[in-house]
């Protein structure tokens, strides 16, 4: 029976603590003018991979058996989480297998392939790649690290809800992107143990809804396609796993429009001074937003990932009219 | 007499740990394959201030005579050596008066106010700013923070090329924008003490060569202008204490046409995913043209700021041709 704990979490923190430091929770002064609440970014996108994930990965492979690591590992991904996988599975001299589905963005496949691992393209969806990750578990006999069901990986991301409560004690509300889920669920575990008190406040895509419908309605709710510039939360068929773990821990989800992804990562160019991708940027978007129901509050907003591909950055500066502004 | 030791910037190592963490020093693989060395990026843009400036002003601050802290302080500045005055002066409780000349960019005006300290804008110039600055001091008995004269700056940003020697103990070169010159001092003296034999390169701007020509030709040379997208570069008039130290410490200082800035900070934007500002991205720049000579070597590229304004990232993408790349 997979659980996850704040347990694990705190465990995850020692073993990290070799491999990463603490990532910056920032307070932004001129945001916070703009906003009108304490304005603080946790700032994932400066680990290495340049996206949360890697905390998930990392904790992940140091708590892989030795005979498993020792066989290799297979994952699929459109991305960040394959970049963890492939990034952990190197510090730790381990094969990884990772499966895309065709049409992957190729920045990203190239970043997968830089840290040493194996791709395959497969199938035109990521279900697709998934079930060849099944495939290879049986026929090269790989240990197949499912993004949603590992709660090693939910440990791991959970470790940076509990560097929040060391910055900031009396944090008000954190907004956290969902793709998979893994950093709400870590959040939620988090929040549970240290003060309930705290909000938490998902940001989904009004183009991948899945995970925001299936929570809303409680039950298992799939979309027909997941068409978002925010492709950390391109999610078609949600995870029951984590799934389970939101239900009754998050206060509210928040639906962005893509006009709403790009104004985030303009957003965070402007006022952080940092590169966001979609995903990355969805928290301050989201935040935006909310800034009426916040009012007063001190918000953290999840800065999840840096990885925003060329395409979508010219995407940003057009939409946004950036030459006319 | 003035001077910069060795031991200054250890005794500021034990300072800055209390205000700040290490920032990262990132290997990027794709990176490397580019250019055919070990590509490193330290990333003082993750920093407070989004400069490495800070270290310089918390360990200014922090060493500063009770008796000056209750005066408070003046300084001039462009943009980030202001913000780190401004950020570390809240830190200490301390009063900041920043000059700016007149025409100084409204985003970095802005930053500073929003660190709490009293923004003057005064004369078309620099220059001008600095006058201001020793008229102030004894009109208004404020201690003035001279941008170039205080050793307690090049000890604190000298920290940085600590953490390099920490994090990387075989490198190489290292690679490092000059301004005003305090972080290529740090560098020049880390280096001195640690390993004589790791070679520094300087970069400066065409546009803005004052220093360069200064330490080719061991006379002191100031220009007409210094105008350049990399503002944090923009000096006229050579300080010649740091200039001093530069002397027969620096292996080679690369001059960089507006162009290769702007393409500097798309190589940043697209390879490591961060926003650097113009000075910021100047030693990724120089890097890439210096490949061949850094060939299969370990090279350390200071990410010395990621405050580019609104302006200067629009000319990144015009000038890029960046909708038809």
């Amino acid at each position: 029976m997979k659980t996850v704990t704040f347990h694990g979490i705190v465990a995850a923190r020692q073993i990290l603590n070799q491999f990463l430091q603490p990532t910056p929770l920032r307070y932004y002064e001129e945001l916070s003018e703009k906003f009108g609440f304490q304005a603080y970014v946790k700032h994932e996108n400066h680990l290495p991979t340049g996206s949360f994930k890697v905390r998930g990965g990392i904790n992940f492979m140091a708590n892989l058996p030795a005979e498993q690591k020792n066989r290799g590992v297979v994952t699929a991904t459109r991305g960040n989480h394959g970049q963890s996988i492939a990034y952990a599975a190197a510090q730790f001299g381990v094969k990884a297998t990772i499966v895309v589905p065709y049409g992957n963005n190729p920045e990203k496949n190239s970043a997968m392939r830089a840290f040493g691992a194996e791709l395959i393209e497969h199938g035109t969806v990521f279900d697709e790649a998934c079930q060849l990750c099944e495939t290879l578990q049986t026929e090269r006999n790989l240990y197949y690290v499912h993004p949603g069901l590992e709660p090693a990986l939910i440990h791991g991301v959970g470790t940076y809800s509990l560097e929040i409560f060391e910055s900031l004690p009396d944090v008000d509300t954190i907004i956290v992107p969902i793709g998979g889920g893994s950093g709400i669920c870590g959040a939620i575990t988090v929040v549970k143990a240290i003060n309930p008190n705290v909000k938490i406040i998902g940001v989904q895509a009004e183009n991948a809804p899945a995970v925001y419908r299936s929570w809303k309605t409680g039950q298992h709710i799939e979309t027909a396609s997941c068409n978002t510039v925010a492709d950390g939360l391109a999610i078609r068929v949600p995870f029951e796993f984590p799934l389970s773990i939101m239900r009754g821990g998050v206060d509210d989800i928040v639906l962005l429009s893509e006009a709403e992804f790009l104004e985030g990562i303009h957003l965070a160019l402007r006022w952080t001074h940092n590169l966001a991708e979609g995903a990355g940027a969805a928290s301050i978007a989201a935040a935006q937003k909310l800034s009426d129901k916040l009012a007063g509050q001190n918000v953290v907003m999840i800065m999840s990932g840096a990885n925003v591909d060329t395409e979508t950055l010219k995407a940003v500066f057009v939409a946004l009219d950036f030459f006319h502004e």
